[in-house]
């Protein structure tokens, strides 16, 4: 029996007012407390937040408070869980040479520390996770960081806060999350691979994972599915982002589904076979076209189309004709070892049969236009 | 003092012959002995090869004993090294579903045979580092391999060729070559960051290291000096391809430095500074529409821009105006460490002084523009 | 009513072996007169085909003759047409540096002649329409031609050739396919909207049209039904390639349908609504991994989905909920006049009006959900 | 002799305060008049603008003359021209469906009506060209617009402007400038190419020209010197936009000449061949990390960039090896006619020749790299 998924939504996705490079907002923004009633309403597990997606940068620390009780209370109210949590390290003009990697030392430390100011906040909201996204991890000018004091430098903060949730006791793991370019340049941990090997280099791997996005590994055409089976192979998917994008374009957060409908529909079949069982995140926004109500359409629909995903990978999976194909393409096979205490000679005698190995089909346009087909719901 | 930079082509290179997917070849392939003493003449250090390069398929195995023979006699008699020697493991029509990662185990069992002969003869052959690039290994119809299974399939054969390499006490270190599509539409540890992922999760970690290739990171748009970089950290720069590559191309394979001096002067100064002194290795061939002739213009121009490159960047960096620059862009405060045993509290209470952190400037158009003023030799 | 669509094939799409540049073939070649009737057997109107794919390069005159003939008599038999002819000129070495725009004027006039002779082939075959892919001309080093006298050279081969067909009274239309790259680095006539240009430059341009195909436009990361609808808009569809790609990698040619499902449905709601009733020319081909048995497969998939989504437009098309969408996205209000005879100075004034014009939204969201709906058979 | 190059820089360049999408203004927003003086100082020609970067929008008439006033006056005391005055169709959110091709017809009108209020002030700045960027026209969801009518529409609004210019006199030329996204999911003339054409369609294509930017059709991976190319052999260059770019990233407008270098040098070494004598205008702006300093090291590595590569175009044809290898590559020989008045029987039959005339080398890899050379100062 699958499980119920668990939606979630960032406060800044709804509440994105339609900013954009060439043009300033085109509809109000949206009171998180409004956001976690409405989501409530639409269905959504819950929310994930930016400090500053919740406190407005400069206010006083009673008023800090005052926010953080009230939005508590929105969540007790509606029962909405908060799904991650992590810091603003890219909005605020000190962060525009970098927060971790910023040359400058003391922008560094005051990163690391607006960090841990957020963990407290986010082990009191129950966060799952918590996340880093190194937005200005990079540069425009190559010349102006050695990339592996850049890589130092993150490995160094994600220690030190590591060592802090640690030391805190709180109960929260990390999750990085990779982007290739925009808002730099060029980014530090640029994709699943980079941010998976980050990992194993730290103080603390086992407490690290990735937090990968549909939009970030698409814009460098890589393929998302494999990205994730990446990840979960290796035991790190802590949390996923879920939007649309095309390759080659600057980020574009769409909503989950609104591109390339097979590759949504192999990462969706991957995650519920997989068995993943956390927060089902959409990192996207409304069309820049859309007023207010707009919004909720885009909410609604990214929900909608993860459900009709999996419902058609379940349907799939289930066709004989379906099991045949995969049969004939040998899919299953790919699951069993390869060698088992073989002698090094007898493998390099089995090299000089390939001529003989190299006559069968793999029956891939056939598998693959069945899924088309249920994909076009004709099957 | 910089050391000599030891320049190697692979046999495959010199020796393209100028297939592509819409022609036929356009000029003789080349005798790899010839290769061998024509390479050495322009002072190049060494050669590398695929098995099948030096050896063709189906020939017997006395001609195999005879054309190695042939092959050490050029080495010996022209002081060329080997660099690196790898498998082919693309080319035939076995391979066509993937080699190690193939759907049918037969294949995946051929593959690593195959690998083991070629290992023997690396090893015959005093090569430095044996390499994998497992351009087959991937998918264009996702739906045909689960990645998970797929890199359990990866993990074993390099771990089972591993323990072949210790088993034979071999002097090898294995080096993975990642590639993010073409000849497949995706392939499985398509970037540099993947490939040093996937090594953490082998048996021996220690023996295997990358070997990054300027076209395959930047046909995905991705910053190759911050790659690179990732693997200098880590210690994982086991050898590497230089060519030049536009993003989002079809593997163009051109001579080192026919594309983005910028990158390439990043490149090699990264290098020089962080003494990497593996082999150079230029995995690129001449233009299709040159003949024999041109192809030691192409080789002569890797070597000689390489050269000039390294010139350039000691240059940039002996000029006082770019110390003053990099300082004035904080880049050796990267260098230094972020924090030194402090209290999470003062950290904490750090971050509320971004606003005056922001002031600064970094400097970066300075310091860019003076790398374009070295670059055009204005400087 | 619609019509039904006139299915065609490249018969060197059924008939491709499977080569690319890193491996030979992996299944044998198809007569071209089996692929004649194999495609008739599965419903298709009609084939296509460049010279060299029918008469190999180098049989005598009278081996050309009797390889038409028995060409025509499989058409005969099976009554199927031939949607397009063209010219090989990349397959031949000499074309390495282009056909009509090699910098060799030798080559330039083989080029033409060569065009010439398979034009009497194509008035022959009675072959409705002649395209020119000029798939060598371009560069890889941009200082080895001025791309004015490319350009120069390229027109004047094309009026030549007009002047050619006129004169010959043959009832044929000249068709450019543009690409961006691959083989060349840089190719020129890049975009369908380049070719557009070129035409209304040429002696000619009523006789000329454009053959956009899904998988060039698409490797820039162009929009391809916004170019068919400018090619449309200008009366200039003379034929178009359909086949699968993803945006920035090699030229992947997949099954129409295999990529971007969503792009797909576009343009095939375009051309139905459009009321295109030229060749539908599936470009493409088979996996690698597919033996001779996947080709048909992959044939057969072709159509159905080009089927498939007309049927899905038509659906759409027939929901009320969607033509309310397209109301509320003010869709068809683009079809009317913005000004009708106004006076400068009334327009002036209302773009003082722009303040309240600002808050109506466009329902875009929801609009496109419904279109993902549509596509995934849940409405 | 070279005639002295025109450099312009938009008030928006240098005036940019360093917003993104992931963060606030980094610098203060710059004074225009000030502009222009530190501008003139830097040796500029002179500047361009939008209505809305001189004139805040909402101001009261008698402000916008007062202030259109007191920049003329800059204008008059540094003796800087205008090279260019444009619209600002994108900013205000009203046109966040769109400006000319809204699927709002008022709002159609209000942005004619808005180009129509600031050509009034282009012809009274005697500013030589008005340039169309249509930022906004485009979409997300291409279902909510039949790209046909928005061709239409967009035919519609730039024919009524060529008539107001007429009808009033003005010795104003339009430029369209094309982009490919960003800020829309997909732009209507995405290319240089699309443009050329759209011109070809309208009602006055002798007063229409293009306006191309490195960055635009870079983004999309065409060769921007192709692209100028095809604009110069038609006569229609008629403004040109300088600044660097990635492939496949978002719209970065980096100063002139930061990325890809040699293709820099290819523009430079174009233009000036051709003789182009209209303004050489940098749309770029300085990094985010800048503060107001950098912004004029910025301006001035724009220029001494230009300068530059100019010098090192008239460098690389002025060696001797250099003509000797154009030779080599028959380069000279592109610019001769192919046929004239040849009889259709002698070309026919020269096709055969083509087994001779594949020998031959083009000598391209020779003649790249004397330009790598010249491009690093070594030759």
């Amino acid at each position: 029996m699958p499980t119920e998924p668990r939606f979630t939504f960032g406060l800044w996705t709804v509440g994105n007012p339609g900013r954009d490079p060439f043009g300033g907002p085109t509809r109000a923004e949206v009171d998180p407390v409004d956001s976690v009633h409405k989501l409530a309403e639409l269905g959504a597990w819950g929310v994930s937040l930016h400090d500053d997606d919740l406190i407005p940068w400069g206010v006083s620390a009673a008023e800090r408070d005052r926010i953080v009780a009230r939005f508590k209370q929105a969540l007790d109210a509606t029962g909405m869980g908060v799904g991650m949590a992590t810091t603003n390290l890219f909005g605020h003009p000190a962060f525009k040479d970098g927060a971790f990697t910023s040359n400058d030392r003391k922008v560094r430390r005051a990163a690391i520390g607006k960090a841990m100011n957020f963990i407290d906040r986010a082990a009191e909201l129950n966060a799952e996770v918590y996340v880093f996204w190194g937005g200005r991890e990079g540069t425009e000018a190559g010349i102006a960081k050695d990339p592996r004091d850049a890589l130092e430098r993150y490995r160094e903060a994600i220690d030190t806060l590591g060592d802090y949730v640690h030391d805190q006791g709180y109960n929260l793991r990390f999750a990085m999350e990779p982007k290739p370019n925009e808002p730099r340049g060029d980014i530090f941990l640029p994709t699943i691979g980079h941010a998976l090997h980050f990992i194993e280099m730290l103080k603390r791997p086992e407490m690290v994972g990735v937090n990968p996005e549909v939009a970030h590994d698409t814009m460098a055409g890589l393929s998302f599915h494999h990205g994730v089976g990446q990840a979960l192979w290796a035991g790190k998917l802590f949390h996923i982002d879920l939007n649309g994008q095309r390759i080659g374009r600057y980020d574009q957060d769409f909503r989950f589904g609104a591109e390339d409908l097979k590759e949504a529909f192999l990462l969706v079949r991957l995650l519920e076979r997989a068995g993943y069982s956390g927060p089902l995140h959409f990192d996207a926004h409304a069309y820049r076209n859309e007023n207010a109500e707009g919004v909720w359409d885009f909410a609604s629909g990214c929900m909608s189309t993860y459900r009709s995903l999996a419902e058609r990978a379940r349907h799939f999976d289930s066709l004989p004709e379906v099991q045949e194909a995969l049969e004939a393409a040998s899919t299953p096979e790919l699951g069993l070892a390869s060698v088992d205490g073989d002698e090094a000679e007898s493998l390099k005698s089995e090299a000089w049969e390939l001529d003989a190995l190299a006559e069968r089909g793999y029956y891939n346009e056939r598998l693959d236009q069945l899924l088309v087909d249920v994909l076009l719901g004709v099957r």
